[in-house]
């Protein structure tokens, strides 16, 4: 593995979108006792559901800790990779490289992390080795690594449609946990350059009471070229209306890098999710404070999908909007099987499916979704 | 990485030899406070010399710690991988899986490990870590991995000609700290259904002092089919010359699978090493003990080398035989060039340069070294 200093765009790389064929897929498993409840147990289970969807048609490589190993691999299909490294937590979408290619090759970006906000606003401390992970990914794997750990980046903060076009939220990305220092142009500029696109949209704002400063990858996803999934509620009572409305009016006035107007699908949110006292009961406490109250609003929405190569992979969460969410996405993605999995263990940690995967582009994939 | 239970012999699987051609070497980065000198320092820069040569013609991966990632990543070449993962020590020979083959695909094996004797006359406690990267190696390169925990061996006290004979000494495999309760016939047994030979050859002894209950790869290795280099001194009063005497005798008389006569090569030893008082104090206590005391004699020998696909890595210890034994081996491996290491600082952690790798062999590797 080179360590290297130039940029992506320089050398001819761009982030693939997630919906071009992939290598493989990298995961985490879940150890942490103030996010996943009772020892992780739950999430667990949830996380090997998704993995036995991904697996059948990627190979999936999942770091555990030293002490997790065991459990990791028999928990787990013997066709799963499972890998000794480090972590804070589970998030491989916002510590894993995002890799980028140039057709022939990939190499992976190793973006600064500080647990979503630093010791401004971030959720754990510390979190090094959370931010060592990228690195010794690109090393695993055998692929360069772009140093770029001067700059604060999770990939759940960005989607990009493999044709130039980067979507993003301005609540992540400007809060002041991230590059307080950096202008939005100079912070585009970056975007740019190391992703390989030509235009950024800036969508205003995420899910209510997403504790990552809203990431896109919870409220807005492409799912082809010019086209995008917006999580909706048509209850103007809920606070999350006013978010999802302002995402709607800015995606009907922008076009994309190749000039085109958005085609927008709203996709149905589920009624609010909250957390309970049980399960707050099986948290550890984080510095002597709760990490949940009973009856906090989690931040569910169906939007937090991952795009395999043969599936999709959907959150539910037991409620009326499960099936309606997955009909929709099942439109979608003609080619793909869209497949639920019951996912309220893992939002409890904070995230969903999207955010506990970082898939592997084939080196090979062309723009638009076509692959070799 | 499945985890089997029947044996690579009914599986059709055999240990090729360390000189058929090879897909990769496994190494360790050393870290061991009472084992390597000052942090392990010196260890890490021979260790480093070592992996140089090899991974001209080899992938070398190379474990390290968590905490241990950066130092490595950083003395380390970009073309050698680096992963992560938690040791007790750094001898790969011993704690790595041995590979088996069908001249298709590879397969580990996972021995039980206890630190070269448990609480019998192991050399360290807990090994816990050690003994879990077998598995764990199989796990991260996609190989199958027999299951035999329950079964005491190491690396190093096995070499296979790759033709139906093996290579070991009585004095470690029938020691009292690895599998008391087997005879020399069971464990002869278990010898063949793993390795998939059809004949042992049982060296009596091996170097003197060596605390690993004298590993055959100290003292005797095979350089072809049908032909061995032994550790030799013509200095009677050294008590390593009856030592070798015992060796030479039985390999004067004994056969291999194929019937051959053993063509025995005299590969002479250093004078003797001692470590300095210098030496030992760059060396941390074991459980308020030195772990050496100045003036101790320390297991050197030439026949500890490493057959890479395009060198010979032979130790090399400041003594008037080190070209000598160097011309010997360049002489009895005619197409890889022979190259010396300076390892004393390897030879303090009480083993040497062929017990510090673990070649994967080619998979299409057939009988006698000759590879696809």
């Amino acid at each position: 593995m080179n360590i290297l200093h130039s940029t992506p765009q320089k050398d001819g790389f761009y982030m693939p979108a997630e919906f071009s064929a992939h290598d493989g897929c990298i995961m985490i498993f879940p150890h942490r006792r103030d996010s996943w409840q009772n020892g992780a147990y739950a999430a667990r289970k949830a996380f090997a559901q998704v993995i036995g969807y991904i697996s059948q048609s990627e190979k999936v490589t999942v770091c555990a800790r030293y002490e997790d190993y065991d459990a990791a691999r028999f928990l787990l299909p013997p066709y799963v990779r499972v890998v000794e490294m480090e972590s804070d937590d589970a998030w491989a979408r916002d510590v894993a490289p995002t890799f980028v290619t140039n057709g022939q090759t990939i190499r992976g970006i190793d973006w600064g992390f500080n647990a979503w906000g630093g010791l401004e606003d971030g959720l754990y401390f510390p979190w090094d080795k959370d931010n060592k992970m990228a690195r010794k990914l690109c090393d695993l794997l055998e692929v360069d690594s772009y140093d770029r750990r001067d700059f604060i980046l999770e990939g759940g903060s960005i989607h990009s449609d493999g044709e130039g076009t980067l979507l993003t939220t301005e609540a992540c990305l400007l809060s002041r946990g991230r590059n307080p220092h950096l202008t939005k142009e100079t912070i585009e500029q970056r975007l740019k350059e190391n992703l390989g696109v030509q235009k950024v949209l800036w969508l205003p704002c995420g899910i209510y009471q997403d504790e990552t400063n809203e990431h896109v990858d919870n409220i807005c996803a492409f799912t082809a070229p010019g086209e995008v999934v917006l999580a909706w509620t048509d209850d103007t009572a809920d606070p999350q209306y006013a978010l999802s409305k302002r995402c709607w009016d800015y995606l009907m006035r922008v076009t994309d890098a190749q000039g085109r107007a958005l085609k927008v699908h709203r996709l149905p949110l589920p009624k609010p999710v909250t957390i309970t006292a049980e399960e707050c009961d099986g948290l550890d406490d984080m510095d002597g404070e709760p990490t949940r109250r009973p009856g906090e609003r989690l931040a569910a929405s169906y939007v937090n999908f991952y795009i395999a190569n043969a599936h999709v992979v959907v959150p539910q969460f037991g409620d009326e909007k499960d099936a309606a969410a997955l009909a929709i996405l099942q439109k979608l993605f003609p080619t793909r099987k869209v497949v639920g999995v019951y996912a309220r263990d893992i939002l409890i940690g904070g995230g969903n499916i999207h955010c506990i995967t970082q898939q592997i582009p084939h080196a090979g994939s062309l723009q638009g979704g076509k692959s070799l």
